[in-house]
């Protein structure tokens, strides 16, 4: 293997794959990056059997070849390197050359015949969406999947092909059985899950960093078996996908509203910023107010002291008090659309309805908390 | 207590406390700082017994009065206030109300005779200096501190009176006996240490944060005995010094030089940036082999790999090759004035002198590393 290629090109390819792979995996060969020189350019392979990335770049490659090297030691060596081409060959004993100007490293490799093969990926059938949609839809809901692994069927994001007569849209779905977010985009093409599949959390994560919310890019994602596939120009992204039975959410979602206050998105992250300043480890139980034009935060900490808020609100129905816990609601209020947000219930201990009423392709509940 | 403050000079004031106050620390009160509001302005207090930092703010006061509160949980409130002026108000059970716009906080404080006195400070004498010399200074001999607690006599900066007839210079040097940093920069008034005290590392790291390279005021610097203070405006940072025999340095700077170097300071800071890479955890040993014109540094890792690289040099003296740890001497280009850097040498096992020949206010000693 022997190779011309751009500095920051394959610097960029290697941070990516750096969230890829698992540090203190149990496999150690799972640490390398598979190199792939063939005619025309190079491919970067990271696994951790679970989600794996490949990326193609370009290259000038003079001869094709393979090698498995550390890949954090060669993102380290790379981003440092001080002449904008790189020069990569194999040298005997598995040792990768890397010159640049004046620096010349050798890394021991390994042989790409150790590297795990990736498991075979059978697309069932293709969707295309944009890439700040997908991107939407990743950070509205991701935060909602439960944190414990245990929580079966709530432990990632459901996808649902949520189409219409009039339209095609996609839905992700998570809950945690305290909050719940829903969003919906378009999309083209094909839905091929022909059973309910959840999108694994570190497959989340790592879509969040891949994604760019003002990406023009278009998506594909291939709907394989247990898997799922996403592809973007050289890049390939494919994760495993989790069995399990995602809850009837659409119970939870509430459709009865005695009470619905709209308050300006930014004033009400403001205060709850400032109020859960004093709110215990614990119990984030802040306590909502609803009355007339005004909606009064309060928490009472009795170790440090208490603070109170008003904040003026429209609200449509009688008084009512309520609490809520403060980080929930941040989190949706932090990925809401538009100024203004709705906040609907039925009762004082019924599920809280979230969301902007003049954008209806993301919708968030949220449990109420008992105060004492 | 009652008074008007703004928001930001107090957030300012309260930021500058917690780089003093130890939050792990034996004596809970400390966790405190303590508000005493006089005719004209609000004094804030934090102190961990070893040093204290004391401000003076402009505020409006209605009525004089102390309280001791939870220096975090204030400055986490202070900084969200919703209003550019806060109104602070001891009410009944030692509690501090804040209120700024429509926010309202009552914190619970403590009385503020249960904050320990501070130790009574008499001057011996005071020096006056520049801002951005002092914050040179500090920079300058303050990562050369040993860092082990144990090394007696070695764990803090040493500080004399370097004046010569000329010119009154005050002197700063730090070694943990791998490398040694000298400093110098000119004073005016009174130097009035009579035996050698050490400042210790939280004083230096405290004047870090407080001082600013770009800095335009005067500094005060008061003697005292066992102690030293620094004034500046309402400020004054009071520290402990350490007792401690600094050893006689002047026989660790190297006078003869058979070899010496002249190479660009930021190319060899990159390079050493790049090579470092590929040194062990352990042993951080570089090769540097001097020849003609350049310098080729060099690392050999046995799991990992090997790296060379040239600079061009300007060599005075024979070809000589010699080991260095790439973390000292990159501490030392990190800080050092000045484009260029010469690095001085007698024989391969003798201490390098390195230092800009140009700029006499700063001296740095580097002790070679064996190569295996």
């Amino acid at each position: 293997m022997e190779l011309y290629i751009e500095r920051e090109a394959l610097s960029r390819g290697l941070s990516r794959i750096q969230g890829i792979i698992e540090r203190r995996g149990t496999l150690p060969v799972l640490a390398n990056v598979l190199l792939h020189a063939r005619e025309g350019g190079l491919r970067l392979t990271g696994t951790d059997t679970e989600v794996a990335f490949l990326e193609e770049l370009d290259a000038n490659v003079e001869s094709a070849g393979e090698l498995a090297v550390d890949a954090a030691g060669l993102f380290q060596v790379v981003r440092t390197l001080p002449d904008a081409t790189v020069h990569l060959k194999v040298a005997a004993g598995n040792r990768l050359e890397i010159v640049s100007g004046r620096a010349s490293f050798r890394l021991l490799g390994i042989a790409a015949e150790e590297y795990p093969a990736l498991a075979p990926f059978s697309s069932q059938g293709t969707a295309k969406m944009a890439e700040a949609d997908l991107k939407r839809l990743v950070d509205q809901v991701s935060f909602s999947v439960a944190k414990e692994e245990i929580r079966y069927g709530l432990n990632g994001a459901h996808v649902e092909d949520a189409s219409t007569d009039d339209e095609k849209k996609i839905r992700w779905v998570a809950t945690d059985g305290h909050r719940l977010a829903l969003a919906e985009a378009p999309f083209e093409g094909e839905f091929a899950f022909t059973q309910r599949m959840l999108v694994p959390k570190k497959a989340l994560e790592v879509l969040k960093k891949l994604l760019d919310r003002a990406g023009q890019d278009a998506i594909e994602l291939d709907f394989g078996d247990g898997a799922m596939q996403l592809r973007r120009g050289g890049q390939t992204f494919w994760f495993r996908l989790l069995e399990g039975e995602f809850p009837d959410y659409t119970a939870v979602v509430p459709k009865e509203h005695k009470h619905r206050a709209r308050v300006r998105r930014s004033e009400l992250s403001d205060t709850l910023r400032r109020v859960s300043v004093l709110v215990a480890d614990r119990a984030r139980a802040v306590g909502f107010s609803f009355a007339g034009a005004e909606l009064e935060v309060q928490v009472n900490n009795v170790d440090r002291g208490e603070v109170r808020e008003s904040v003026p609100i429209e609200l449509d129905g009688e008084d009512i008090s309520v609490g809520f816990n403060a980080r929930y609601l941040q989190d949706i209020l932090a990925v809401m659309p538009g100024d203004f947000v709705e906040l609907s219930l039925a009762h004082p201990l019924a599920p809280c309805l979230v969301r902007n009423p003049e954008i209806a392709s993301s919708t968030f509940v949220v449990m109420p908390m008992r105060l004492d």
